[in-house]
């Protein structure tokens, strides 16, 4: 009886120990049961009005007029136990903010996750896609004559076969990473959430959806930006204009960090997360751009700011695509981000 | 003391009679305290994959492949306490489903405020609008000098002083119509729920958006079709391809209804109902599709079906623009149609 009892103790202290041990598992929301929120909704930042004159060619619609467009579409809910910052969620090239909802194979996305988990999570459409309009007339202009081919603005769609070594599925289309996690049954569902997609249109300027960004954070007084690829750079060029309602940066899989050697001074006011998914070394893509955000990190840090790269291998989920909101272990990085973002507020 | 009793029996009654002669006001849900949800979430329905060599012209991306279009997002969400049909809320010419959500002076939208009264309330965006991807591989094509400029497909975005008269907030920009309920101090919010409308790029082919919501339809295994504008005539087309599916339809102020002289045979197989604001009869646009649709109404009638044209002045509701999903008096409008849906299922 004793000896049972001794080993009890002891297996419940080892228990104790995993649980320690496992600390992002204590931050898991529950996935069943009614979600209760406070409140939801929609609207719009930014924007500005513009005049064109090809607003349409067919006869039945004026042709000149006023338009606007550069604004960002934002979609919020709040929890009824909202305890924790809002969480504004970025989406990349090539896709909307369905990025963070329903994942293709109809699981919980990163949106209701973090809600569930105590976040007010505001979900955005970048500005030109999604319900964000763009200017599109030169289109009707360049049809009536009015404006050289040359000078229509390139659109990007991106196509299944050449995105399929961009968001490192494998290699190469058709060819697989060796226990890589997308949920792959679900592709074409997946397919269908991609957008073609305006943002060349805007370089060398700031894209627009950056100030506007800048101004939900203010209105928001505090809110994680967790951006993705494309807009990966977003949250620091945020940072760059205004520092004010930002209370730490997550980004995923940047398409590029901040340079090294440039003004360091908006990126030491917050913590700083950069994560990155599997297979990036093997990626001619992708392992420059690790290399570039390490450099950052390695400057931000002699300056005395908090920043770390966090591979998802190096913490126990490898895996990891590209979509990595996306993956078949998703809630378990979802746990590990909501578990970072405890430590750094 | 009989007195009092005989005048408190008589209150009584009378306001019993009150209560039944406003029977819209006992389906108003609370718009305030916590809204609990049984689930949420988006998907898409529909799509095909097509192939170009134009997707990209910049040497950074690949310009050959496959790409998904056609497809129709849909976003859902589902009161704990549902025991109504599901209500499927369809946008009009150059705009998304942002229509139905927060409006632009940030009331409650009707996505909302139909789940708050016990619906499963279900939000769309048409093919090629929004969330929901089209193919604009052309003008990449165009700009290579590949494709002649003549060929580019037409795209409209509405001018706010044109779409002035067409929302009948007045006879023509800036006019108001007089006692005209749209809220006009949040009409720069408005402004940017419009986006570029590839629509016309389909006639005389049926717009995908009609096919994939005919498959929705059968998924929900009945549901209210609730259209609006430009989409008004999406409904019948949807039951002129199958009926299955379709609960009831309303058409909110649609560009057209089916032809009086056509085949009735699939609209006499659910309740219709027609709604119009005010004004229509001061608008060369509107008035005539009035007429047609009171046409329609006749004929179907004629054929023993059920279906009527509601103007909303003719129930006490005078003032509704063109947007009345988002007029002052929006929530009173809802709380007639909750009426109607109860009454006619």
């Amino acid at each position: 009886m004793f000896f049972l009892r001794f080993l009890s103790a002891i297996l419940a202290g080892l228990f104790a120990i995993g649980l320690q041990g496992c600390a992002h598992q204590s931050q898991s929301p529950s996935l069943s049961g009614p979600l209760s929120l406070e409140k939801q909704g929609s609207f719009f930042v930014g924007g500005r009005n513009v005049k064109s004159d090809t607003l349409a060619t067919l006869p039945q619609y004026a042709s000149s007029g006023t338009i606007a467009i550069d604004q960002m579409y934002v979609r919020y809910q709040v929890p009824t136990d909202a305890n924790k910052r809002p969480i504004t969620l970025i989406h990349g090239c090539c896709l909307t903010g369905k990025t963070w909802e329903t994942t293709p194979d109809g699981r919980m996305g990163w949106d209701e996750y973090f809600l569930r988990a105590g976040h007010p999570v505001y979900v955005i459409d970048q500005a030109w896609r999604g319900r964000s309009a763009g200017n599109v007339s030169v289109i009707n202009s360049t049809q009536l004559g009015k404006t050289p081919a040359t000078q229509l603005p390139p659109v990007f769609s991106a196509s299944q076969e050449s995105a399929w070594a961009i968001f490192r599925f494998g290699p190469e289309y058709p060819k697989l990473f060796p226990g890589m996690r997308f949920p792959l049954d679900a592709l074409p569902e997946f397919w269908k959430q991609m957008v073609p997609d305006w943002a060349q249109t805007f370089p060398p300027v700031l894209n627009p959806t950056v100030p506007a960004l800048s101004e939900l954070a203010i209105k928001l007084d505090g809110t994680v930006l967790m951006s993705h690829s494309q807009s990966g750079i977003y949250p620091f060029q945020v940072a760059a204009l205004n520092t004010k309602g930002i209370a730490a940066i997550v980004s995923i899989e940047p398409g590029t960090c901040p340079s090294a050697t440039g003004d360091l001074t908006p990126y030491l006011k917050m913590p700083i997360l950069v994560l990155w998914g599997d297979y990036v070394d093997q990626s001619s893509r992708w392992s420059p751009r690790l290399k570039g955000c390490r450099e950052f990190e390695a400057a931000v840090k002699r300056a005395s700011g908090k920043v770390e790269n966090i591979v998802l291998n190096d913490v126990g989920m490898p895996g990891a695509s590209h979509m990595l909101m996306q993956d078949l272990h998703s809630h378990q990085i979802a746990d590990w981000l909501l578990a970072w973002i405890a430590r750094n507020q």
